[in-house]
């Protein structure tokens, strides 16, 4: 027997989703050819699925499970329901590795008999379905991590994270899709080819948990878990117009999981939710962390989730203080960022209880010198045999950040410790930065009236035209410094009020490149969501969240509408 | 000018440490011709210092800190009793690099000041002295870390906890020896020499924070400041009768002290104390973690000092549950050490409220090889070339733990990799051994009964003679697995029934090692201490403190008189 190519296996792959997709019962409405579906595909699930279906897939995951737990809907009629609607999601962005149709509706089952059997919930997030990354494994089920020779891989047990959640009572029903490497704020990989944005297909739906924001942005999914190391649970988020966490490290399991390096430790990857709701984001947080991982996966830090404590009410009635990043000065944001800050901004300086700051960044460009050079200390070597196995070729983004970065070496000890020096030292200067924020220090050396949240924006613009997103320095910033960084919807893009400043002079490279992104023609963003990042320090996930539901409810959010 | 010969240099260093000693008010007594002292030097102090000087001194740091606060004693007083015994400590066994008279006495007088004008402390530490491990760093001192080419370093800034502890009201003036490498468990270095053990001055006082053993036992210190990367708090605080925690990482500040291989994270130095008292060790771990050190340390992890809660006031009245580790299976512990362990466990086998059960050692030997693959990721350059710099001699144990060590390898980035890997593994499976101890699982899956604290010896003797602290996995066990372990006087070596039973037959080759040790004569321990370690899991520091505190009333610890 000859060894497939890597095309016979994508085809294998493609086939296995299919035949996944087709098991779902009652059958997945078909969905025109795409070349003749509209740029914007958000709506069209909408007409296609039974009234029940799209009310109960447009529900908060947070009114989902009261609808579940109260017996409203049973978790069968839930899960086919999104079932159907990924189904559809996958047809109209290519989102999908497979569905579980058996497995969801045995679980589904399952828990409509407890349910019925014990007059309640099984758990705090009984009957709820949750789609996941296909990197996260699960028991028995393929583990390719977007590279073709991975293909084969199994997973040996559920992850941990999945565990948890599981025994709180939800339902696996959908798995999706992620780029090559994982290393793309994009999604594009040789085994299913490109995730597209639901809201302008022309456009990204971020990465690397593109998958998600993809299918979420459809309400194929109303909670979903992603990655994140430099912007890949954000990134989609805040194309697909979502909440997106990427949580503080070490509080969210990640054992189970398929990647390359799994050692590396200069650099922690995270695992975090993606959205409909901020409420849902939290549920994720406190549902996982009520589980005590730490006892199962030891590097993990035993904080209990925090919210019986409130992170705003201060002693002496202080607002709360956001400062303000309006540009990192590396690389200036396209015009509907700008607005999008400059609404929220006005909006925000409105309201009692809250005061804004600028926050001037500090030297952001050596913050991305410090993490691209800890990315991959060997060189990439185990993407680069990972890619070459199968013979697959280098997708356009694999190639961009690991054989044109010139920050790609392979390090030895000493190396490895000069980075991490310089990490660690680049940590305690930006510390200092927010610890200076203070307006007053107390007997004691307590300082008082600093900064409790930065608002920034999440990337240089919208969700860019296919492999353009290039510059992730408004995301890995906040890895590099290990904050918490909540996404959050705000508006759309609007070509006829976000118009080219044609006397902007780049300051760089990589903002030359942005610019003539936005240059090149605003109308091709038409649509695309605009999102904006909540950020905190370290481990003050709560206080972000907290910080996160004050501002929306004082100033509405989101100032458009998102399905 | 000539380079000078390292004889030279270490001159230059005693010269130092003597002038600062000559410098102390009222000057100290004269000591006898070392050849004519008795082995334990322990009383010596008492005989020569004031009355009040010896009770100052001998007070325990909590009352002190009340004396001091209530102005029984003006910080002055306490800080010259302190400077006198530290410098009687000196001459008795070699635990002084420097003492800080002017320093200290400027501060006293400061803060006596500041106590007659407010009529109040100015913190919870006001006017305690506490002792400090030369290679903490302080502003303006030199900072040599035991090797003689870097003798003429100095600290640029205090040390983040010194900072912290200043504020709290505390007064530093000794400064204390340790070993070349910093990674013996003794302390030797050819600046300074060799300190000994006041109980025994043939013995090792321990190491590496062994200044601060030999000191603190003999009351030149109440509190001091110790580091621990493989049980350099533990083997000093155990072999000179103290309580010594080894926090777990990432509470308690690190920066602005001074090492070889500063960025290598893959197993973590901690810094903590050492004291006369349980309570000396609370205080400390209290002080510098509401100090909020990772505002401006940001690796540290927010987790308050939790004491207002209790761990051991269990919801269905379970009992305080404790596995006994009597022997790591690698290494049999002498006689005295099985003798304590025994009268230990009998004595808690009566106490209401606690269970003893027997703890199986996981794989110890595998730790140890896992650990000390981690050490030295660069095969031992830094700590070559900072030798070799001043042509100084290897001590034994740096020859030991470098050169005849053969996991001792400069690794390449996939080989750091692989033993991470290895550690993370080994982590987990203990973790698992943890979870297996439960007896009960509830409806959700939370386990319940489970071991509170590992009750286990801290090395396999009491201190030995001199460079022969050839064993560690007693202390790295919980190094490797970053446990909280705290050391506590249990009894002194009694000869007389601490017998050599001549029918045991070494298992291995450290076996036969440690065993020889003890069969060339128990008489060489003569009143040597016995101490004990209380192990919890990862970051439940304050249980394990809480549960020491409940064993230490419930048995009447310790069982022999240490001062």
């Amino acid at each position: 027997m000859s060894k497939p190519t890597w095309q016979e296996i994508a085809e294998v792959a493609q086939n296995h989703r299919d035949d996944s997709i087709r098991r779902v019962d009652p059958p997945i409405p078909q969905v025109a050819d795409p070349e003749r579906l509209p740029l914007d595909r958000t709506d069209i699930p909408k007409y296609l699925l039974t009234t029940e279906e799209v009310i109960i897939t447009q529900t908060a995951p947070e009114d989902l499970v009261a609808s579940l737990a109260s017996g409203k809907y049973t978790s069968t009629t839930v899960a086919t329901a999104f079932l159907r609607r990924a189904g559809l999601a996958q047809a109209l962005t290519n989102c999908i590795t497979e569905l579980l149709p058996q497995r969801a509706i045995a679980r589904a089952n399952f828990l409509d008999e407890y349910h019925s059997k014990h007059g309640k919930p099984i758990g705090p997030l009984h009957g709820l379905p949750i789609s996941v990354k296909e990197h996260i494994g699960m028991k028995g089920l393929g583990l390719n991590a977007g590279f073709v020779s991975w293909w084969d891989h199994k997973g040996e047990d559920d992850a941990l994270v999945l565990k948890i959640l599981w025994n709180a009572g939800c339902v696996f029903y959908a798995r999706t899709n992620q780029p090559q490497t994982l290393m793309h704020l994009e999604t594009s990989n040789n085994l299913y080819g490109v995730t597209v944005n639901p809201f302008n297909s022309q456009l990204t739906s971020g990465g690397s948990s593109g998958g998600e924001g993809a299918l979420i942005a459809l309400r194929g999914s109303c909670l979903g878990l992603g990655t994140d190391i430099g912007g890949s649970i954000r990134s989609p988020a805040a194309n697909c117009g979502l909440y997106g966490l990427r949580p503080s490290s070490y509080r969210i399991p990640v054992s189970g999981w398929s990647a390359t390096m799994l050692s590396q430790e200069q650099i922690i990857a995270v695992l975090g939710p993606l959205s409909t709701s901020l409420e849902g984001v939290k549920m994720f947080m406190k549902t996982v962390i009520n589980g005590k991982p730490w006892l199962n996966e030891p590097s993990l830090v035993p904080i209990p989730w925090r919210d019986q404590e409130s992170y705003l009410e201060k002693p002496s009635g202080k607002k709360l203080k956001i400062g303000v990043i309006w540009h990192d000065c590396v690389v200036k944001p396209h015009p509907p960022i700008m607005r999008a800050l400059q609404e929220v901004v006005e909006k925000l300086k409105a309201v009692q209880g809250i005061e804004v700051v600028d926050w001037k960044p500090y030297k952001h460009d050596e913050a991305w010198s410090i993490i691209s050079s800890l990315y991959f200390c060997d060189g990439g070597q185990e993407e680069t045999a990972a890619i070459e196995a199968s013979g697959e070729p280098w997708r356009p983004l694999s190639k961009f950040i690991l054989k044109d970065n010139q920050s790609v070496k392979k390090l030895t000890v000493e190396e490895i410790w000069h980075w991490t020096m310089k990490r660690e030292g680049y940590r305690t200067e930006y510390a200092k930065v927010w610890n200076d924020t203070a307006t007053e220090s107390g007997e004691t050396g307590e300082l008082e009236g600093m900064v409790d949240v930065i608002l920034c924006p999440v990337g240089p613009g919208a969700a860019p035209p296919l492999d353009c997103a290039r510059y992730w320095g408004y995301t890995t910033q906040w890895n590099l410094l290990d904050y918490p960084a909540l996404v959050f919807p705000v508006t759309k893009v609007d070509p006829t009020v976000d118009v080219v400043d044609q006397d902007y002079k780049p300051i760089n490279e990589k903002d030359k490149y942005n610019d003539q992104l936005w240059k090149s023609g605003p109308e091709k963003y038409k649509g695309a969501p605009v999102s904006l990042q909540l950020v905190g320090r370290r481990y003050e996930d709560e206080k972000v969240i907290e910080a996160m539901d004050f501002i929306k409810e004082s100033i509405g959010l989101p100032f458009a509408d998102f399905v």
